[in-house]
């Protein structure tokens, strides 16, 4: 990270005791650290070193949280269902981490459009949407075609059969027809949490 | 076909003098006859013999109707936008061959629901709902979440990029996690207007 | 579901406590509950707390019927083979659930088209017949061409080898020649079972 | 060709003032030649040259007959719809080319089965089966399924949408439940036609 | 459109008599109309109708700017290649008709990775970036790597055998590991450029 | 099976009990059995009831031979690699089952193409050859190219990377040059095991 | 280009007036030019401005030679078939253009191996070979498995069927179980014919 | 092996005491001996019998030299990441195993591009450079722009979503549009080493 006070680490498959130095320099010099993909084992493990670390099983957010940071603006997060909700606290959280206000608006998906429709206004506000959603993934195209602002879509590998680890949803969302969304991989929420903060403090600043 | 007086044609690749033969065979033991994917070329050739026959430049259906036939019952074609329309003629028209009466709902995509919305009255009183779409193909899953009757999916071509022939809306439609959907081949409006004829029949005797 | 006493769980993949109380909440205010893909582990926490509930290891069906229910019309449920039961098994108990009477007719695939033929008187009185088959997946459009009512045709992953998780079967499904087949999501017979409970309740009203 | 007075000319995409030499340098050394996949102007080229030169405007073969063959033995080419009829007349020409007599069963699909069944008889007495489908494919399944010799599945590229060319076809015949089925490339009547000849031969020698 | 004076068409597919009705209908309710992958001919026909009509050959735009409008901010559009700039001009011109400065950088691509170094002070200075980039694509994710703003990735078609159509810059830019990202569907840039002027607005507010 | 005293199970995700009787019963009205993918646990199984059971690891074939067979004919059985061992044996132990003498010629792939030439003479004596292959399925073409007789083609799903699970080996015999291939299902050793049968059984009647 | 007096440039897709000015260009500042995928439009007016561009049919390489250039060492390279040669000529005449002798060795498939077999002395010779080939593309495969030189694959999109423009011979070539293969994009004969001066230089140096 | 005293094993798959046999086998006729993608047990059950054996957790490669070997020239391996290291060091280890230097430049991925661009001088003094890359798999083609030597660009299955295995890295390098890049199969370490020491050897001679 080039800002000066965070940190970020991708924790899927880096071994234990690579993974605990990191943390621990990191920590040394810079204070914030957000680790994504961690598992409980790795946790465990950096925990035993720098006790201040939390995790959150949910997301699989293992983070540290030195310095104070005080939140602006707002990034509203959507999700089609509650399988959702995993990769929907990964972009919610990095959002959080790097300072931007979160709203949560979860299980809203586009088979009950009504329970989506009475949230428009709360959507709205926001400066930027995360649009999280499986299977047929239609939620972000809905979401763009009701509200002005940009619409960042995280299609996840929700479903089975035909919906072929994701593709499904990744498709559906790069081929909408609505105006003002872009797309980030299959299940990177981290990668939609970056994005939405960058447009939040150019909305903020 | 089985029931007595219709027969349907797939005209296209066949070749002209094959197909006028197939035609005045057709009228001559049976009546009426419903051709699909037939060229103006086609048209011109049949015409030529059988000058009743009635051709739709948009549907591209290829028609004779010597028999009468009372329309009954009710199904909707509803479509996301304005280049789906010739699928859902396709379809339309061959429910009305077959005896149903349709209502044609054009071009109430999900990127603008409102309008699809305003549309849930008319859509509901349908026996058999047909959605047919393209590109991100989100109609279908939105309208089965609408409404509790039967919807047939008819993804479309229309499209470009990574919407890859019509993969993309099928995609769609399949994963839908709405209840009561099932989908029919890419573009086939034929089979669509079909099975819906045959749910309307059921509804209605 | 919007028809008042009845209620469906997908439990693949939801936490177990979480699973206890959404189904505490429904029996509570609706009755009759219909859980899929369902664990056996899931299961037995379910019947801590709500000992009427029902488990069927084959289908993963894990249901609670409080209300009775009578059973009308009839689903015919067709396999291809053995291995394909446990899908036709949630399409059947799916369309009981809801209210249909279902006639199972298994392991009649076209490999010993014999079979099939036998059982065409059966067939032929459902109204709304389910197709349930793997690997080559050609039940589904042989059916078709020997009955007239609508088939809703499942594709399953059972194969291997250039079956790609159910692909095989499922683009088998799609470009079927024959009448009146429409298909939904690979290994969906929850989704088979409601819409052919939708198309026999319109059959039998 | 090893045989001695046979030659095969894949005639698709060669120039055809290359294509006549080949023509008449197997028809010094060789007498009988055969060419597939050629075009109405390559076949007005080599028959200004070697006027003997016979073209099938159907099946595109292009060949010359000097030797006298004895046909022998009995190989069965069907074919799903008329659609089919280039791909199998390919194959058919290309077995007689060899030696082989051909017996033709078109037309008889599985979307209308009694066609099929009513002529098992004549294609039992066959020694080899070369079954070609488009769409769904699934003709070879059902005639494996009902006959005791091999049958080689030739899919087509005749359909449309989800078909991706003829993919489904050819996944369908590869993951046949049926017993003796092997397949080749989709469209490859040549490649058929020469595998049933080299199987006829062995059963009459 | 929801701002009030510019309205959009997808020129492509329609038929040139409704085209030149709708930009008539646009032009008296509206002012401002922008319309995409037009062809020369659908220029012509709108130019009979509304000679103020004009017509970009590189970018397939045809607009019509009755209303002034001041432009503020920044876009930066780059392309990997000299192919690539008509996706690119459809991005840049759609930036332009919503209201936002348009910088253009254009074959800066990563195998010559120089030219785009010396360019970083310039792209730095924007509030978001478009990345357009065919064949491998690398192009936006080196970009997002070298500057903190928001980066849209337009993958193109450009390219041949195993690019398959766009799908390989597509793939390269949805798993960039640079921070900041986000794609649009293949040759979109009318998509990019609208959300560009989306993040530039709140950017500019 | 139709021949009177052989039966084939498929023993792949068959339950244990389930399975135990299918033995029993064939065992008890036919004679000779044979299983193929049987896991040792089945076979403990089913040797507990049927002490004749026969097991072979490699293969995974479980078979009871009660009736003797005289074996006649010869088919070839080869492969590319020792990976591929499994597949060809599931082949070879078919055709013994169905009456074929055998002979294997293992491990002779193209990356080593002098092992292969050394072994024509014995391959050229068969009535059928079997290739098995996995990686990039060279092997069926050259061998194809070699000899005169038909070969059925496996390719086997060994190999990693973009073998995808054998689709590699899989297209690449589909769209072998040589004359005389045709090609079963990836791994399926059973398949063209018994097709080989079928034609080694018309060349020795 | 980097060596100071060659230049290349890819011509597809380029307009004529733009690809005149490029030629010219490089013309007076660096006197050998190499173009590619040009076609007969672009030479001649090319060739109105500098007669001295050469253009040749099969290839279409369209080239400008002011400065000699002495030929050292030596590059192989192969085709399957008669088919691959316009790819081959196109990597032959870049590693002509960049200074390697070339050896052409066409049509020398593996469905024919001993034509293949009879060439190895020569292949061996050279300091590295390009195997070019369509449909299975298993010649790269063969020839890395006799030779011990770096052999660079070139696949080719000729054929037809599941050979899908070309994937299947990519897919083998990536698959081969040989030391010393890797391989380009289809097609891309001017990748090979690059890298193999590259190699060919490090040997003569 | 052809060069007499080294021999090369894929230990992957094969059964512990067949490979112990291999390993004393090509020990006592050879002396050196690489094996690639050996397990711990694998390692265990070798040390065992020849306690020379040498094993390397983090590229699986499990070696013996008892012939010492001097290593000249230079090969330069690359990562984009610290996850391709395994698949880095399987390349690495190769080429030093037949007689390579090796040069290691870890981490250099483009998302970072400066710490690349520090290393060019580095990388321009080998004769060949092997680029090892995970997810987008941009470094091949950002190296081999930046250098006149070969580059042969190894993709890994590091990533996840939409890299679909290592598809998207293998497409983003045979797209690659810098010059000197040839690719081999997805996490093929062995492959690069191997045809890098190839052109080492040809450079050194
Ligand atoms: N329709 C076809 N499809 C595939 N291969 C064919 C076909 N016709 C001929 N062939 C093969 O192509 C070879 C001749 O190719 P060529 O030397 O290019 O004329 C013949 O020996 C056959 O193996
Ligand atoms: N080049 C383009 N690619 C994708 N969508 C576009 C493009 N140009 C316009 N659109 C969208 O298409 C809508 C208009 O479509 P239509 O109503 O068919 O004219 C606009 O509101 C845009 O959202
Ligand atoms: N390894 C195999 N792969 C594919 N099909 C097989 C295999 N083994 C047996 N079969 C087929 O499976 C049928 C038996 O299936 P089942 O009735 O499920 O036991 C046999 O008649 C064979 O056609
Ligand atoms: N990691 C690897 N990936 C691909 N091929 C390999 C690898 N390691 C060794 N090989 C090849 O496998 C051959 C040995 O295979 P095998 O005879 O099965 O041990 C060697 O000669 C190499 O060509
Ligand atoms: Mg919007
Ligand atoms: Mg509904
Ligand atoms: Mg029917
Ligand atoms: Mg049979
Ligand atoms: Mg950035
Ligand atoms: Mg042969
Ligand atoms: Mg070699
Ligand atoms: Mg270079």
């Amino acid at each position: 990270a080039r800002s000066g006070f965070e940190e970020v680490i991708f924790c899927q498959g880096k071994q234990t005791q690579h993974l605990v130095e990191i943390y621990k320099h990191f920590y040394e010099h810079d204070s914030n650290v957000l680790g994504t993909r961690a598992s409980r084992e790795q946790y465990e493990a950096v925990k035993e070193v720098l006790p201040m670390a939390q995790y959150d099983e949910m997301s699989k957010v293992l983070s540290i949280y030195s310095k104070e940071r005080e939140l602006t603006g707002c990034v509203a997060v959507c999700t089609g269902g509650t399988s959702d909700i995993p990769v929907a606290e990964e972009a919610a959280q990095t959002a959080e981490f790097f300072g931007a206000k979160v709203k949560r608006i979860y299980d809203v998906g586009v088979a009950g459009i009504h329970r989506l429709l009475s949230k428009v206004d709360v959507i709205e506000d926001a400066n930027c949407i995360i649009a999280v959603a499986g299977m047929e993934g239609a939620l972000a195209g809905v979401v763009a075609g009701l509200v002005d602002k940009p619409v960042i879509a995280v299609p996840t590998s929700v479903g089975y059969g035909a919906n072929f680890g994701g593709l499904s949803a990744l498709l559906t969302m790069l081929n909408s027809c609505a105006e003002g969304i872009a797309v980030v991989n299959i299940d990177n929420g981290f990668g939609a949490g970056y994005m939405a903060t960058q447009i939040n403090r150019l909305a903020e600043r």
